[in-house]
């Protein structure tokens, strides 16, 4: 397909003057244009149904977001050295949807800032600088927390004070039992453990959940070797897996410290450290921490109002039901195509694994892409995820209603039925020939 | 004076909820309520001169700013991975203000993740780890750029790839023939040299300006090391010093890296990091970065509003001028009042230090301090920086007009009389008998 002059020029504009390290969804880029609930507009006005971004968690432009955005943004919007209601009354609200133990806060604006805030918190608890993570998580995008996010390829140097563990689910074997030992010998080692940070959902291997007593078994190790438990709930927070506000309640855990962003300010940069008192105190003794636009009157309001609508609009049980829903109606796709694997996740945090057979469980990484583009032009907007790429993420606005799943799962079909009509094989020989004739 | 009801109440909320790290400013804290151009109210209606904040670079809640912002969060507000103009337009304004050569950005949120994302690409390019900094500097607040601020008490086992060189203008040295051999120390060090991060005025260590030729030297030694020279205008830049856009431009050097924060979205949280075409370059050839909040249609237009008005209502001329008569007005406080020992700094970045005795020039931070709080009963914010705390910290929204500094000179002309009707020896004495008499 073509690209419309319109994305070409402002592609190349893009190319010209932005980072190689800005890359674009679709083989045809989608500007970007308006968009409102779950619907994005492109410059075309052509609409798209939005079942990627956890973002806009609340739907894209909330009318109270926006709203309360404005508001504040033309009252005042200093930093924390003033004293402003917002983000006081923004906190107690955060910490009256976590376990009593966790009960203070530090604001950031982003899921790497929070990230950072952790470690140094577990640094300064436990005077060691060690860490353990499962293989292939992503914990942000700078420094530190880009040394312990195995998803991207960093010299080992910059990584000896890291140890890695299967994220779970991929073998049949004891997933904590076989953590054990890791996590044991980061704690013998030089650095020793400062913590462990885990996601209650593991994406970046293709969105496996937890199984039972997992998170237990591992707190308990960490704990008895003397390090934290950090959650990074910055994408499973916030009602996203539909049972709990926090994916880390599914496993009746309570961690050392949590963090959230993403979804947590619905566009606008807002990012939350909670942890237990002693903790903070602990860190304040000898540290400061000072973050300009983290916890800002604009941050606290728009804080407040993303909860406002949690609460009042039932985000929580509609993420409950429409991710049930969604699921079964998955399943029923998965009986029709021998190229779906699995049908992973939960909630509204789900992974489509496709396979080029169904028994060996090869993955696809051809099929999710041709997927992808396919459900694209036909006005869905879906990505993927895993180690290879062949898992389709499934991961919308919170307000994600039984429509949008049907909308979802008749373009997926028809998708599907398209793609279907030619073999993998055929198209992997067609695309070995192309290659022997440029 | 006791403290209000209100801020009472406000205040043990505050600190039953938030942090310790979580300090404020004035012995009787201020509740900003609203702000309009150098204005904030507090809590009981009461206006106050905003003589300290940068952030609201263009005044408080500028209405081109927030209708900007009102009008991209109403329209949309998604990441990168789809394309906006925004952004790209926004990208190709601030590079049209930079030197040819540094033609490239990438976003961020805040000043830390700029001078995080400056310091992975100074890795990736020079494969070295060492970082030289100046004394006292502060360059963020998360891990290695936390590691890297020698404005934080950090075990030096953190820092065992920093080397501080001594800010200029402490002594009758030659700066940059001291600096020298730090710098070539540790690009023979293990860890090498990556970069030379450094202010293009020094606020830490109480708001010194570079001498003529420092930082050209300093980069020719870096350079001929290998190390590449990171710009960190979060503070100097946009204008601030009031003869460039950009504060390195006073010295006539050409950075590798600049990296831009605080002033650029007067409130919403935006960074930028620039740069030369073949850094980026190199970097992606080896690393991903990634920031859901930087780079984003709102980042965009607020960004885009902002530059609208520095150039619109031409804020480098404002910020020349009330600057220059700010100094003089200083200037003349200067010769009526001993305890002024020097005033430093330039454009609307001004310093006034404070001494016991100006023939031998010993820091007095307790007339600081004593002089913050007086000023603000006065209606007039100021704070305090320097190793002492002992320098008035003049650092106004960009808008700051001749009537504003009058209001300034005239109130610290009021308070210093005030204090000066208490002699320091009887002040000091007063103060040792009190601690002896419980």
């Amino acid at each position: 397909m073509a690209r419309s002059l319109l994305s070409e020029d402002l592609l190349r504009r893009r190319q010209g003057v932005l980072s190689p390290t800005y890359f674009h969804h679709y083989e045809e880029p989608l500007i970007a244009t308006r968009a409102e609930g779950v619907t994005i507009w492109d410059a075309d006005g052509r609409a798209y149904l939005d079942c990627y971004n956890n973002v806009p968690s609340v739907g894209h432009c909330h009318p109270h977001v926006i709203d309360a955005l404005h508001r504040q943004a033309s009252l005042i919007n200093t930093h924390s050295r003033y004293l402003h209601e917002a983000i006081v009354t923004y906190a107690e609200r955060i910490t009256a949807t976590l376990p009593p133990d966790l009960d203070m806060c530090a604001f950031a604006c982003t899921g790497t800032e929070a990230n950072a805030l952790a470690y140094e918190l577990a640094r300064a608890v436990t005077g060691k600088t060690g860490v353990v993570v499962t293989d292939g998580s992503y914990h942000g995008n700078a420094l530190a927390v880009a040394d312990i996010s195995l998803y991207s390829a960093r010299p080992p140097e910059h990584r000896s004070f890291v140890s890695a563990i299967p994220p779970p689910g991929q073998s049949c074997e004891d997933d904590a039992a076989r953590a054990e030992p890791v996590i044991r010998a980061r704690s013998r080692s030089p650095s020793g453990l400062a913590m462990l940070i885990i996601d209650p959902i593991f994406d970046a291997p293709g969105i496996f959940t937890a199984p039972a007593g997992y998170l237990a078994e591992l707190s308990q190790i960490v704990r008895s070797e003397g390090g934290l438990v950090v959650m990074d709930e910055v994408q499973a927070g916030l009602t996203r897996l539909g049972d709990n506000m926090w994916g880390f309640m599914d496993s009746g855990i309570v961690p050392d410290i949590v963090t959230m962003g993403k979804p947590m300010g619905a566009g606008y940069p807002l990012a939350v450290v909670a942890a237990k008192r002693a903790i903070f105190e602990e860190f304040a003794a000898t540290e400061r921490y000072f973050n300009t636009f983290g916890g800002t009157p604009v941050a606290g309001a728009v804080g407040n109002a993303v909860l406002d609508v949690i609460e009042g609009e039932e985000i929580q049980r509609n993420v409950h039901e429409v991710g049930r829903y969604l699921v079964n109606g998955l399943h029923q796709l998965t009986d029709q195509f021998g190229c779906i694997g699995h049908i992973r996740g939960k909630g509204l945090f789900l992974g489509i694994e496709l396979v080029k057979d169904r028994s060996a469980l090869h993955p696809d990484p051809e099929t999710a892409a041709a997927l992808v583009n396919r459900m694209k032009q036909k006005g869905v907007l879906v990505s993927t995820c895993g180690q290879l790429d062949s898992v389709l993420k499934i991961r919308p606005p919170l307000i994600f209603s039984q429509d949008n799943a049907d909308q979802l799962l008749d373009t997926l079909r028809a998708a599907l039925h398209e793609h279907g009509a030619r073999p993998f094989e055929q198209n992997h020989n067609r695309q070995k020939n192309a290659e022997g004739n440029p």
